[in-house]
């Protein structure tokens, strides 16, 4: 059992005896948590993430709050017997176990859901580290890099080098806290597509670069998210960014990678990536590189007005503004695998290493 | 280069040539490949996959096809660049190269794609072997298996070995056709959902089970469904399959990895799983292992309904026909991580075992 969860393990006893001393006390217990919206969270560049400006809801015990209650003491008491049995269980896992609860049950997992994001604001604390894992998986990685990891029954440390998958990678568990890593990579390159990924990983592109290639797959999940801060963190390494040329991956992929999500503001602070920053394909890349493109819908145009007039992230960055509105102005999106209309591997000899020597023509 | 590769050049000079001398005669040449449709397939149980019945169409030059004519010579000579260099090219890519085909270029990537499934359909051989491969990636894997990759540099072996990755797992390539293997696992499990594969893998259960665990991410793409297939194929050992117990998974997951689906039947030969056997979770297992449920909705009754009425395969399997009415019967739906109801490991300690050593409880 490690230092975190045995932390886990005492502030849940923690919470559990002063509920239990205020009953004995005949008073009605009572819970806090911080509210999780959009209208309780700022935007600090200095800080760097999406954060919660201190607006709390409290749950006292009442007849109407008596079945949440239960449910919230129910859900702790199981993390609590994950944890210290070192076991994991993921979200869905967890709305089916409440099915021996008796009247505290959860009738569907929304309901379950909302309890855990309750629990992990509470404790303010990442409900991974609850013993909680996301479904889906976390990502892929290729290059200069060693993840440190145990088994599970003897305990050993394995370690993985990601230098020796040949065209695979290492796939990125549900949940990295209790990864470790070493490196002496440049460093991280994390690529929106899992095509834009195997061209580079085909061609040893990490080899040549020094650095750590991650395939995001589109909006990088919780555990993608929390690895690249996690290895940029600890081994002191920049991430670098790479999507398509559109909305999505501006305002979502990037966004929520660098900044975090409105909400899920009370974890934004484990689960983004403050250090990151915009590589390509930027819309001045459109007209650098003559690239072919496509035209932007209607939709898409009002996705980015609607950025740039409401998002604190793109408020604060003057830069994003001018290349939204260039965006706007061309009417245009390019994606990752344009560069092939120069040559299939122009994308390896001549855009990112010319972009990587540039750091002027990135967006931050 | 491979000799696989030799034998792709080879064979687009030899359909060039016969162009050529064709024009060279002054006569119209022209190209033959089947219809890809659910009308010209049939399903034999004793063949395992969906087959084409053999109706075919002819692309003679004239006015009207010249265009999709240049179009099919172009992407064929594109192929055999790329296979002639050991590079590859994503379909985007394929695209995004064509813009610098003149009058020939195509205006979109279905019409792209288009081409390609011709050429595929063609030559009777997946677009992988042409050096064409999917945007997607291929699934996880853990457990009791070597990957046999070589070095794109050096061309050196590189041994993968799927017992040394911790809690995470190696993710296979979009392109698995110069994948080797060594094995001595006695059986396959492929498992739909990540949380699932998180649990086994947590728990090693590789080990117990002296298995390979593969997670598809719900429908399998062609990379999983090929790496699984070649796999069995090649180190004879079955394929057992282990989704959610709802018409998705019956009907999309483990119907298009065994069989395939109607309009790829060009390439089923090669995508399908015919020896895959279905483990769980049954409609009898619901009652079996008293499984706490959801509804069916309409929607989902609709689909059983039409599968056990149209699907070729359905109605060649009396046993599916049986489980799919008892499902429509009980209007009940079960998730894999039901089994958490009874405790956590459940599905380690008692159910796998108990399903595994009863093969009468499977379906076909």
């Amino acid at each position: 059992m490690s230092d975190m969860t045995k932390d886990v393990g005492k502030e849940i006893k923690r919470i559990a005896k002063e509920v239990y001393s205020t009953i004995t006390d005949k008073k009605l217990p009572s819970l806090n948590m911080p509210i999780r919206a959009l209208q309780n969270v700022k935007y600090d560049p200095k800080i760097g993430y999406f954060e919660l400006v201190g607006k709390n809801k409290e749950r006292t015990l009442a007849a109407s709050t008596s079945r949440t209650f239960a449910q919230t003491l129910m859900m702790m008491n199981e993390s609590k017997k994950i944890v210290e049995t070192d076991d994991i269980a993921t979200k869905r896992e967890v709305y089916y176990i409440s099915k021996n609860w008796g009247d505290a049950r959860f009738n569907d997992q929304p309901e379950s859901d909302t309890v855990m994001d309750d629990i992990e604001a509470m404790m303010m604390i990442n409900r991974e580290q609850l013993g909680f894992i996301p479904e889906e998986k976390g990502g892929d990685v290729a290059g200069k890099l060693i993840v440190m990891d145990k088994d599970t029954d003897t305990g050993k440390e394995i370690k993985i080098d990601c230098t020796k998958f040949g065209s695979g990678a290492y796939s990125v568990p549900s949940s990295v806290e209790h990864l470790k890593f070493q490196t002496d990579a440049k460093f991280i390159l994390a690529i929106e597509t899992a095509g834009a990924f195997q061209r580079l990983v085909k061609h040893n592109y990490w080899k040549k670069a020094n650095c750590i290639l991650i395939s995001m797959g589109g909006v990088p999940t919780r555990a993608c998210r929390r690895f690249i801060r996690r290895l940029a963190d600890e081994m002191k390494i920049p991430v670098y960014v790479f999507t398509d040329g559109d909305p999505y991956g501006y305002l979502n992929i990037y966004r929520t990678l660098k900044v975090g999500s409105g909400n899920a503001a009370h974890i934004n602070q484990y689960f983004c990536v403050p250090q990151a920053k915009f590589l390509g394909v930027t819309p001045q890349d459109i007209i650098d590189y003559k690239l072919p493109t496509h035209p932007l819908k209607d939709i898409d145009i009002k996705r980015v007005k609607d950025g740039v007039k409401n998002d604190p992230f793109v408020q604060s960055q003057k830069e994003w503004q001018r290349a939204l509105d260039l965006m706007v102005k061309m009417k245009k999106r390019v994606e990752q695998q344009a560069f092939a209309a120069h040559s299939l591997n122009y994308v390896i000899d001549t855009y990112l290493p010319e972009k990587l020597k540039n750091p002027k023509t990135w967006l931050p």
